[in-house]
């Protein structure tokens, strides 16, 4: 629903003037903030009751389901109570997972409404949830209101309006809720991390980050994603669908909501062509995945102004054939640092070049994170990509039992998961500027810094 | 002037109803096209009568209009009859470097409208233009009113205006405007624009160019850019001032105006940071450059999307300290170029990883341009950017003394340098989408592909 006074500043729609030339456009607030209810208030840096044994309940367990349920059995202080999932050889290699790592065995369920009877457990501390895009929501409001904390896979929301219902949930029941964003846990972000918090490369101006990933193969594959949910969603909506692992380690180093915030984005994509072209040499010119309309133009970039005058670049593409990026591109007013396509830092007074290799390599175990000093070596032996998965699982349940606020709040979640929709509304009309709602509601510099604690 | 009946689609003004949600907005077109005089017509493939021997007149003679001269002796028909600068030093050196290069002496000319007496000659065939940039179209169109052809160095127009007194003068005198984008014979761009015409990449879905050159030193230099232009433009504009290098090699492999054409753009610039930093600390906290108001954010990205529904992305930063980059990124449906940070090729089926430097080079060979395999070897000899200016003053050469159709018309110097105006439209609005005038007035699909003749 557009209502035009919210694009244009007061006093020029309906005539013939020139609009003032002191009064600029506004971004489109497609999205206004709701209220609060009476007594309800924000969860910045939300410390809950310190819990001694954290008792889980995984539910999806498909690939990222099993992994996690495996990082688990190298997790000190957790016991894995429940699990769920509609396929019973899922259970089954769960459970066998279990009983490798030496733990007991779990309650199993699942009936396509079971997930509720795994939130409503009372033994249960932590819902951790690997399903489709389409449950991450209704999940993690449900275990939240059964007094549960809730942990789920990326992007935590697929609309603004699931992303409020995160938000107003977390503050109502006073519940953790954290996206599983593991590419925050990456060794070389965290490292890139600690450097802008020790001022090496000065004042961020600009960052790029990026999910390119050709997952035709994937997407295209009646025996991969269950039920081919995540064809669907490339289907159904134009927009950048997978935001957060480009942007989470980005926001995180910028300080969103934490000093700064997210003002308004644009949003362009290409059109389609490479699914077609994809399916058609692989199943026939004549076949219905051919013949399908696939709305998702293959390469979205998305750029974002922050309140502080930083601007940001996303890309998401899972089309084109070319190598993966995640970009991971900080440029600020001392130095330079980009992940890919190689790995490259440099510093003034010579930042005209990048470091040798040696030097970076140096440079990198200078600023570790003390985060991946303290788990890095058991990280890498358990894996997980690389060990950023169990990194993340290690600082989640490190956090819980200590009574710790978490590393990523249920503001990041929203936020991260709210480029979905905001892109997709700038695309549909013509890369429109569209206002980023502030999920803090004005709590956005109750702190000046990203803590891990 | 604003009017608000160009920003959104009609009816939806002036009342509280939701837009009908079929009618996305529409760019804004700021710039409407002018309609042509009675008789004008288009300049597209413009031949003219070959010139045996071309006399050539260059104005501005700083460290561009040298070397310009310099290579220049190295051309077979050419003959220079004029040189002009107001600072008289500039003429001296450069009659050296006729006289070095076994050339006669040339009339020279110092006074500060004395271009206009150069344009007047008679025996002028071709005015090359090196001057700072305001100069570029007010000379230009005086040459080609005078009859000349004209080459001018980039960006040959800084407002949509002059691009438009551009066009309009070269389709009223049918003389030549080309715009000297030197990026454009580059040999990694040259060859990935044949490996685009060969079908290499499949069909080119987004392409990404940029201008990111850490300029500080020399723009906040007293010696350096005559009364040190080049920082004035920084003071006063926030846009992507510099365009045409990561742009122009972009725009013929994607057929801009040969059967593609650009659509609107959206535009964001951070903040500005680095110039008063690098000011602070150059001249001290209390110096008139630390105090003066510097507009250009010092990060700025374009997104741009074509008829075709391709998408490109430019940027540009003189400021951040950073290595160059003209990224020089093509992704296609089949495969995928990038030039910096790293030289990498990416082909089906084997894209999500690069080739090898060895079969990348292999590859290259196999695909180098004819116009690099007939002058490469002389062009890296004479040098001048590795050899892309002497094959592009080659090139133009060669087509004056053909009567072919230059390979940069006036369109393109046009179309390229746009982007300045209207990037700092869109960010004075929010990024606002901005409709690109169709400057060939809808002669883009005469041809359908970029040629070199």
């Amino acid at each position: 629903m557009l209502f035009l006074s919210l694009l244009v500043g007061s006093g020029a729609c309906g005539t013939s003037e020139p609009q003032n030339e002191d009064t600029p456009f506004t971004a489109w607030e497609l999205f206004p903030e709701p209220p609060r209810s009476e007594g309800q208030t924000d969860v910045i840096e939300l410390r809950c009751d310190p819990i001694d044994t954290v008792h889980v309940a995984f539910i999806g367990l498909g690939s990222r389901g099993k992994g996690a349920v495996h990082r688990y059995t190298f997790l000190e202080g957790v016991k894995v109570v429940a699990l769920c999932d509609l396929v019973p050889e899922n259970l089954n290699l769960a459970q066998a997972i279990l009983q490798e790592g030496g733990f007991p065995e779990a309650d199993t369920y699942s009936g396509p409404e079971d997930w509720k009877k795994v939130c409503e457990r009372e033994d249960v501390d932590l819902v951790y949830v690997c399903t489709h895009w389409d449950l991450h929501t209704p999940i993690a409001v449900y275990a939240m209101e059964q007094g549960k904390h809730v942990a789920t896979e990326v992007p935590a929301a697929i609309s603004i309006d699931e992303c409020w219902q995160l938000v107003n949930t977390a503050e109502l029941t006073r519940r953790h809720c954290m996206q599983l964003e593991n590419c925050n846990y990456d060794f070389f972000e965290l490292a890139t991390l600690n450097m802008v918090r020790q001022g090496l490369l000065g004042e961020i101006v600009h960052a790029e980050g990026a999910y390119i990933h050709d997952l035709r193969t994937n997407n295209f594959n009646e025996e991969g994603y269950w039920e081919m949910w995540r064809l669907r969603h490339n289907e159904k909506r134009n927009a950048n669908l997978y935001p957060t692992h480009g942007f989470g380690p980005i926001c995180h180093i910028l300080n969103i909501h934490r000093g700064d915030k997210m003002e308004y984005l644009v949003s362009l994509a290409s059109d389609q062509f490479g699914m077609t072209e994809f399916a058609k040499e692989r199943f026939g010119e004549d076949s219905d995945y051919a013949k399908r309309e696939y709305l998702r133009g293959d390469m979205n970039t998305t750029l974002i102004k922050t309140a502080k005058g930083k601007s940001i670049m996303i890309q998401h593409d899972v089309t084109s054939p070319r190598p993966y990026s995640r970009i991971h591109m900080l440029s600020g007013t001392k130095g330079f640092v980009q992940k890919w396509p190689i790995q490259g830092i440099a510093l003034e007074p010579f930042a005209h070049d990048f470091l040798e290799d040696e030097q970076m390599e140096e440079l990198l175990a200078d600023y570790e994170h003390p985060i991946t000093k303290e788990v890095g070596e058991l990280a890498r032996k358990v894996g997980g990509h690389g060990g950023m998965d169990f990194t993340m699982d290690y600082r989640l349940i490190h956090c819980l039992r200590n009574g710790l606020p978490l590393d990523q709040d249920v503001y990041d979640a929203a936020e991260w998961s709210a480029i979905i929709e905001l892109s997709e509304k700038s695309i549909e009309n013509q890369s429109m500027p569209v206002k980023f709602p502030d999920f803090t509601r004005g709590a956005w510099q109750k702190v000046d810094v990203v803590t891990y604690h």
